[in-house]
């Protein structure tokens, strides 16, 4: 299995992606952004003790000044400003400066507030994406969005903020559990529907090898979910535009969230859910085929994924969640539909009996 | 008197600073920025029964799409993630989306937190400064610093985020106390300290006209302190170099304020009291004369201002106070001096003795 770079074209905010068996244990990769200055890993109890040691070992032979790491809790339900305010605590209790750099090591959680604790100490410093699930190494870790929840909304506090590396250990997945594999290939599949219809029929072949953790097709999937990501966000950083197509599933997905409650379901499996909604609201529009809806539904069923929101919340519940949503414009709710398997497009032009349908038909089935 | 406009040179988020009387009341300034968007003015409780009313009336006229004020209490000591959290909160029951806009009326705690609340409120949204303090309308409002204090520095999270325009309505300073207007002077006078020598003697001059509210004399110091500051701003927005030298007394100062607990001396009295003690460091390195001192600390002591720091902190306390300054690099302290009046210069090439002295020569006078 080879080595893969990847980048991620943003002029000065350019940086890459590196792909690869045990990349953890060398330090040549960090010794470019880490050699002679301080550094501090962030990451969680689940992670720590299994690759923790090795991680602070390597960062030592870089040339990095090492400070004591912090352990948060894991789970979806810490990442709050409260955990944020013990990060800058331990920031300044270590006296980082502001040429420190942070290391985030572990899943979306970790990355995205351990990248808002580095957008905001000292007005912005440094930090380093080292994704240990499949969901943060194909989704999260690339492309600057870091941020933390509040009880009102999913990711409603945060920057856009670009690591200057990110570090994708593939054999960090061996131990990772089968729902946290599942919760990451929901994002892959993602990456098919919006525009990239040769990959949906991709997995739909190998879907089964990547249930298996074959390397290869693990390796695969990540390199093409990152290149494809990539890709998208060197053309629109920001989001001002075409970026909204990787939020595909997720007005539904974060309405599940946050109406559940942080950690109740995993972040991929609401966009699981949430994707099986935008496509039946994609077919009332008329935009996607019925024989579609039930090919991306078999998928997601495929996976061992979740195909229906939670029956507790109910459709009025939906939509006043879904009012909080970052792509809600001049008070109009934009969402990410699909005119055909690999045509994502963001419109607020959609007429509400479709939403209206496809809320009544899945809160009760 | 007349209405004067500079501009912040920032490229794309380039910016207008309107400065003049009465201009609270003038919906043509705001119009441009603010017609058919969602707007939310944060203030705080001494400013909002003299100015809210009037600021409101002109945002509708303007064409915003107002929603109801926040009004935080006043102070810094409330400049806290706490109350930033308040501010989150208050923007998500509102429903305000990414296309809405703030509005800081108030002084520099209020354009500080506002700032960074735009800043980081859905990954970034626009703002507008209304700074109805002399100190920031010379300083906070304009360079897109942004943030709050945590309880073991001041300023120690937050962001670079500019605003859309900065509005200063020089009758606000009506109602200004005489200590407030005090603490904005020592912030003009940093200016002339800095790069501005013809300034300093200016002020040397007609310090009396501001001390005694004359509109032309303070609407002259005024636009002399933006244009200084806004073309350092320009030169070095994220404060890789030169801008560091805006911080002039601030390492003394930020030492001061935290050390006696926010709130008890207002930062421009912290700040001149930290100048002084820049100006005799600079002395005992010989690069300031002594007749140089007297002047600074004559021009700071006729405006009302404190000369020394406070009796009660120790030289240890401001050592360890100030290893946590933004400014400290790989471990090392630096600190802005003077060579010579209008020739401030960032430098870690001090002799340590300097600084021992300064220290054990105020702590003990």
């Amino acid at each position: 299995m080879t080595m893969d770079t990847l980048t991620v074209n943003l002029g000065a905010r350019s940086y890459p992606i590196h792909i690869g068996p045990d990349l953890l244990q060398q330090p040549a990769w960090f010794a470019q952004t880490l050699k002679g200055r301080q550094a501090m890993v962030v990451t969680n109890h689940t992670v720590a003790p299994l690759y923790l040691d090795t991680l602070q070992q390597t960062l030592t032979s870089s040339g990095a000044d090492l400070t004591d790491p912090v352990i948060l809790p894991d789970g979806e339900s810490f990442k709050t400003l409260h955990t944020l305010e013990t990060l800058y605590t331990a920031l300044l209790e270590r006296r980082l400066d502001r040429s420190g750099v942070l290391i985030a090591l572990g899943g979306g959680v970790i990355g995205d507030i351990t990248g808002f604790a580095a957008a905001s100490y000292q007005r912005g410093i440094d930090f380093i994406q080292v994704p240990t699930t499949l969901l943060s190494q194909v989704d999260s870790s690339v492309g600057g969005k870091t941020g933390v929840n509040h009880p009102l909304g999913k990711n409603m506090i945060g920057a856009f903020h670009q690591p200057r590396l990110v570090l994708i250990d593939t054999h960090t997945l061996n131990t990772l559990s089968d729902r946290e594999l599942r919760a990451g290939i929901a994002e892959v599949i993602k990456y098919g529907l919006i525009d990239d219809p040769e990959f949906f029929r991709w997995l739909e072949q190998h879907l089964p090898r990547l249930l298996a953790r074959e390397p290869e097709a693990l390796a695969f999937a990540i390199r093409r979910s990152c290149a494809d990501k990539a890709r998208v966000v060197a053309e629109d950083e920001r989001e001002s535009g075409r970026r909204a197509l990787l939020n595909l599933g997720h007005t539904f997905g974060h309405a599940i969230e946050t109406g559940l409650g942080y950690g109740q379901w995993l972040h991929g499996e609401a966009v699981a859910a949430g994707m099986v909604m935008a496509a039946r609201m994609s077919c009332h529009m008329g935009w996607l085929q019925a024989s579609e809806v039930a090919r991306i539904t078999a998928l997601i069923e495929a996976a061992g994924l979740p195909v229906t929101p939670p029956a507790d919340l109910s459709a009025d519940r939906f939509r006043a969640l879904m009012a909080v949503d970052k792509k809600v414009q001049q008070g109009r709710l934009r969402l990410v539909l699909m005119q055909g398997i690999g045509g994502a497009l963001v419109t607020a032009d959609f007429d509400p009996r479709a939403l209206d349908h496809t809320l009544a038909g899945l809160a009760s089935p």
